[in-house]
């Protein structure tokens, strides 16, 4: 990408997978572990419609796309910066026939897309609830971070009016909430069907849990072996190096 | 033990702390490591008031009691056999000032007992909905595994009529009904706390969970690290060992 189509303090991230570039900037909140290990832990089909709530600079868009060949992927966002960003990342990439970004409220989402629209629906939703923590002073931070603009709820309420019956839901989110979570996806319709918990090292607790639920499933939830993100050296263990040097499926 | 103190069929087992034994029938559903793990798991205080809900021959009460010198355990279970076989147990280790274990079904619990008279209540419930598998053809052991006297639903809603505010609650169940413990858990002001899963391997797929619970407790769950059984040789862990030749606290 030439310097020109970055704006003021933008930077050009490398995505480790098809050559894929992403636009960020530091100013806003940027892609970490967290987008990686959702991108890797979701399972689409490459004919499925996918969409992705509070996508940021889209790097969940891009990387699902990348891993499953992915036709049609949505990602939406209240915020126009990153949208910007990310449709901008899309075109550089030559994936804006496939990546569709729009700035929209989660809120306006079925009325934009209409009911049952998608076959699959992916988001890593702000981790923390407004008053649990010190709120960055930066807006654009606070925003992917807090629950200012979008509590929890909304989040599955919007995935339970947008996924087909039959259709598919996965998030990522801090383990701590996790009762939390999975009572809001019953509630919604949303059967937890498959789980990981993501643990810093094998003695540590759970700091996050990835959890994909099936519109209308029946019960029975399988929870896979932890993800332990460093081994005793402190260094990222082979499951994480594989995430991000990964390959096609 | 002299040998007349056993009835037909009947045998002792240890429990490899404070040189107790246990009464068991092969003809009745006998303890496992599931009973070892949620002894293991809990933290009752030496002064609480402690109940074991389907307490079979009484293991839970005798390795918690032994584990956190209480002075007050109590074990029901709807099964007279095991119940005599528990009594007997806690008579022949000496404990029988300290073990209470009664016959009685479950809904007939808050009546016998009166409303939140507990500190901590345990349970290790049937696993299996009936419909889910071959139920034994043994009845005692049918009973034990499956949900033909008592269904998760009801454990949940004795425990929270059960135990103080404030008070704790906690039960070993599959994995692959977590996320439905935890929803009854929230519907019965339950707040999951505290939690561990079992894993056969450090590659497989969850089998158990452990959750405690605090009756009107604030949002927010530990998930510990997982418990691994058994190591790359196949023998048991360095922690399942250490359960297995607990010392005191």
């Amino acid at each position: 990408m030439a310097n020109q189509d970055l704006k003021p303090g933008e930077r050009l991230d490398k995505l480790l997978i098809d050559d894929l570039e992403l636009i960020q900037d530091p100013k806003h909140f940027c892609f970490s572990l967290d987008a990686v290990l959702l991108a890797n832990f979701v399972n689409p089909k490459k004919k499925d419609r996918v969409l992705d709530l509070g996508t940021g600079t889209g790097v969940i868009p891009h990387l699902t796309q990348a891993k499953y060949d992915l036709q049609e992927v949505w990602g939406i966002d209240i915020q126009q910066e990153v949208i910007d960003m990310a449709q901008r990342s899309a075109k550089y990439n030559k994936l804006e026939d496939k990546l569709n970004f729009t700035e929209i409220d989660l809120k306006e989402a079925l009325e934009f897309f209409g009911s049952e629209s998608f076959d699959y629906i992916i988001s890593n939703p702000p981790y923390m609830k407004v008053g649990s923590g010190k709120v960055s002073p930066k807006k654009e931070v606070a925003i992917a971070r807090y629950e200012l603009e979008c509590k929890l709820e909304d989040i599955v309420k919007v995935s339970n009016q947008l996924v087909k019956y039959g259709g598919k839901v996965a998030y990522i989110h801090r383990a701590k909430r996790l009762a939390e979570l999975l009572a809001l996806m019953k509630d919604y319709n949303l059967t937890p069907k498959r789980m990981r918990l993501i643990h810093s090292s094998k003695d540590s607790k759970a700091k996050l849990v990835l959890v994909e639920a099936v519109k209308g499933g029946g019960s029975g939830l399988e929870i896979k072996d932890p993800v332990i993100v460093y081994n005793k050296k402190g260094n990222y263990t082979t499951e994480i190096e594989n995430m991000y040097h990964p390959e096609r499926d």
